[in-house]
């Protein structure tokens, strides 16, 4: 009888995406997503779609992308790869750089699917633990794995590593460095440059947040050459439909609505880190698009999820070592925080 | 200084993808696109998406789609899988079954997709030539496998492997037996009654050919809950984006609409199957939306291949063994048939 099925798979449990309310009405802040809508663009990109652009393959290369994000961020259009969200190209850069003796390296906490990932490809993992103040682990740069993920700014912990730091780590490292800046958007620098300088380091963006296309599913790589040309071996041959890169094409070029809509999102996080202070929570400065709340003294960070969640109010708690007395929640707009800033009041 | 990528990864060339001429006046005939537009429903959908499907995460767990399908195919949810096409998931299956110590198995030739997605996935390969008729060769049943894949029907040879012979092989095989339909439904029957009685059976159907929905990248598994159970371990976890799922259980709920294009297809084939013998060339029945078409004595494929091109006409030629003296040619419409058939009546 032949065993139809890897050790691995049979073994892992798979990775646990966040819960997805059926009701409309529920205030959904614990996936990160965008309460705001996407550029107008975008709906007249989907609503111009031809007969002729869904019957036949989409680009494979992501020719009209790949010309629009090489003139906004100043790199070769052969500097891009593109995927299904992030998480399709993370899952690529593993299969292009590990296996069962090629192990994959990661500081934490961070990004949970991490692991999973290495798991579905029966590599070894190295964790190394973030230095308290969530600076880079020293050790980071001498575990000779092929691929290292930094994810800056981190989740769940919303904090953020400068880029010089991680130019240094970067030129340690004869490995690759994949810097997921999934959330980078919402901080105050990025890697950009660094990608432009160093063969060995490669950027991992995302629609999802910044850009409020979540439901399309669309992330992008920045890097080397030498890079993409492995992710283009092994991506399958048109990974990207026609209808999410005419939409990841019209929400890039509308750069002033990005950038508006991230103006409100760092507002309402200006003001919900505020009130959690004021209610009693610990809340460090975020970069991303959440924040991690340690709750008050004498509270309980599940109890506290529960009882939000009968105001149809759904945030974020990771039952895990090191964040049993903290709460993740999604900046959403000023209506949903001002929900949930009520509803805490209330409880707490 | 750690090698950056993989061995397997290092080495291998890539698959590649049909060309994509730029011009859209060119008659594309290469890659079995349907050139009939999807049905209307496809585009309300893709019209009707709200800004909450775009800026929230879409259904992990392809929820309507899922019920959708097992209404129509009397098959429960949970045997249903859904990607971002039908090569998203033989990849999926590829990754939960095989590795350097377990192989895949398939009859040859077929689709080349298969090779690549073994030398991705660091596996053996056990490829065993079909029978002179297209049979399926004895030797199949006793490879050991933990997954085959039959093709069927096959690419590049529009032959079909009729149902009761593949019970047959799927009750000698311990493993997991793929039935890649990708083309069935320009075929007689299916596999579908197999697929729900045998637990080692697993279907592939794709969009992309029948469905005219080649630009949005969807196909789905039919088979036993362990099997979909194993792949949605592996997968994204949200693979497929809010677009597709929208217009897949648009296109398929539109089942008029899905036989109507499958029987016009089914009428040019014929017709150039009529015509291409009348020219010479020896064509068998095609059960898909193609035709493998052996050139005229005294006449070279790749030739004719080429001079087409100057007509504007784009079709495929292999340059492998077994394939030199033989075209592949996708069914397009009437006006491209008409002009197809007026060019080779002028090049043969």
């Amino acid at each position: 009888m032949t065993q139809r099925f890897r050790d691995n798979i049979e073994n892992m449990a798979g990775y646990t995406p966040g819960f997805q309310p059926d009701d409309p009405a529920a205030i959904k802040i614990n996936t990160n997503e965008n309460p705001y809508p996407p550029s107008p663009r975008v709906f007249d990109a989907l609503r111009n779609l031809t007969a002729l652009d869904l019957c036949r393959y989409p680009s494979s290369m992501w020719k009209t992308f790949r010309a629009t994000a090489a003139r906004i961020y100043h790199v070769s259009p052969d500097m891009i790869a593109c995927g299904n969200g992030g998480d399709e190209l993370l899952a690529y850069l593993v299969r292009c750089c590990c296996d069962t003796n090629r192990p994959l390296a990661y500081p934490v906490p961070t990004y949970t699917l991490y692991p999973t990932l290495a798991e579905i490809q029966n590599c070894p993992t190295i964790e190394i633990p973030f230095n308290p103040d969530f600076s880079i682990p020293e050790a980071l740069a001498h575990t000779n794995a092929p691929l290292t993920i930094l994810c800056n700014p981190n989740a769940p912990t919303a904090t953020f590593v400068p880029p010089a730091e991680i130019e240094k780590l970067a030129r340690q490292l004869s490995g690759i460095l994949l810097v997921d800046e999934a959330y980078v958007d919402f901080a105050e620098d990025n890697c950009l440059d660094l990608a432009r300088r160093l063969d060995n380091v490669v950027l991992l963006r995302s629609m999802s947040k910044s850009y409020s296309l979540a439901g399309l599913r669309f992330g992008y790589l920045i890097g080397a050459p030498a890079i993409i040309e492995a992710v283009v071996k092994i991506k399958d041959s048109y990974n990207v439909n026609a209808a999410t890169q005419a939409a990841a094409v019209a929400a890039l070029s509308d750069q002033d609505y990005f950038y508006t809509t991230v103006a409100r999102i760092k507002q309402q996080r200006r003001r919900l880190t505020i009130a959690l202070r004021q209610l009693g929570f610990t809340v460090g400065d975020s970069h991303t698009n959440f924040l991690l709340a340690t709750v008050p003294p004498q509270t309980q960070a599940r109890t506290i999820h529960q009882q939000l969640a009968q105001y149809n109010i759904f945030i974020r708690f990771f039952n895990q070592p090191g964040l049993l007395d903290k709460l993740r929640i999604s900046i959403g707009s000023a209506e949903q925080m001002d929900a949930l800033i009520q509803a805490l009041t209330e409880i707490v």
